[in-house]
């Protein structure tokens, strides 16, 4: 079963493409996360059979993000101006800081609308399997904020994961000794999830962590 | 459950991009096929962490691909030249034509090394649900090459689905008052496959279809 694998990848690698350009279109849209060549290949298909001008929006939208995008001065989360939207906006809480991955966290935590912080955007997480370290990430200013705004609350809100518990691990560490309140989000079992399909490491960790019941 | 999927649909319609750059990119992306607004979402947040210069250069690479690009004047084929490769190679045999839907086919012919006849895209199936009927084909070309190139046979390798079959007996009813010898690539059991695991249909018409066993 390898085998065949490895003869499949060989084919992929050999292929060959009957126009330069499409060749390049391919190489270029197979960079992107979870795409391989033959998705990309597809996309390409996707890309000859529309509109000369759509195409050139697509191309354009993609190149003006990269270049025009801005990052907010105060918590590294995409904008459009200095301070972005939440840091921005008074009826937000500065003092009380929800320290996340990235943008898709932001999203998805704005979208319970129970939240009326600011946040944190690190921009990645400790890694050091791919070479992401501490001094990547947007932890330096978000030391300069809790020491310099009057900061009483960091809500460490990152991935279960090995990478979120190091950076979470190592934030503490980092947090210690200033005078601020570290919580973490609540780790158990999903609203409307069954116990019996619940994993052991949480179902275990949501026993240990138990809380008070409330009628 | 149906509900959930319903809300979910809903929370991704109403999601607030932190920026209208973000907001056009993803709308842009997620018009590829198979990519919903979180895959577009997730290609937009690898886009922001590369350099300027390698977005640009996808960018670039995407709007170039549909305005330079160019196909055989014969066989419909992507080309960078009048007449693509395997037309223009003396080597091919004009007087054998195998059909295919679009370019990928051509590669995958391509890459079995058996094919030295010569080929015509037709750019599509017939498909009257997504309203692609026989005009917006290639047929015409097709029809015109049969006639003025003294071709010998046709090979309709079209895919073994319903559009597939349509548009084979579309083209057959065409060319059966043409002196050419129409064929369609076999159907059956894979080299390597097991029987107990092939489909019944499959199965069914590789018992009808039987040949001579050769040893």
């Amino acid at each position: 079963m390898a085998d065949i694998f490895a003869v499949i990848k060989l084919i992929l690698r050999c292929m060959n493409y009957p126009s330069a350009l499409i060749e390049e279109a391919v190489n270029e849209l197979s960079k992107f996360p979870g795409i391989g060549k033959k998705s990309a290949l597809r996309m390409v298909l996707f890309l000859l059979k529309q509109d000369e001008s759509a195409v050139s929006r697509m191309g354009e939208a993609i190149i003006k993000l990269r270049k025009e995008i801005r990052f907010c001065e105060r918590c590294n989360n995409v904008s459009d101006a200095p301070l972005c939207n939440i840091c921005n906006n008074p009826k937000r809480d500065p003092q009380t800081i929800c320290v996340v991955e990235d943008l898709r966290d932001v999203m998805a935590i704005e979208n319970t609308s129970q939240f009326y912080g600011s946040y944190h955007v690190l921009g990645g997480l400790i890694n050091p399997i791919q070479g992401v370290g501490p001094d990547q990430l947007k932890i330096d200013s978000l030391l300069k904020r809790v020491k310099g705004m009057e900061v009483k609350e960091v809500i460490m809100a990152l991935s279960a994961t090995m990478e979120g518990d190091t950076t979470g691990f190592y934030l503490s560490r980092k947090l210690q000794n200033l005078d601020v309140k570290i919580s973490t989000i609540s780790r158990g079992i999903a609203i409307g999830g069954e116990l019996e399909y619940a994993d052991e490491i949480t179902l275990g960790r949501s026993i240990l962590g138990r809380i008070p019941y409330k009628a």
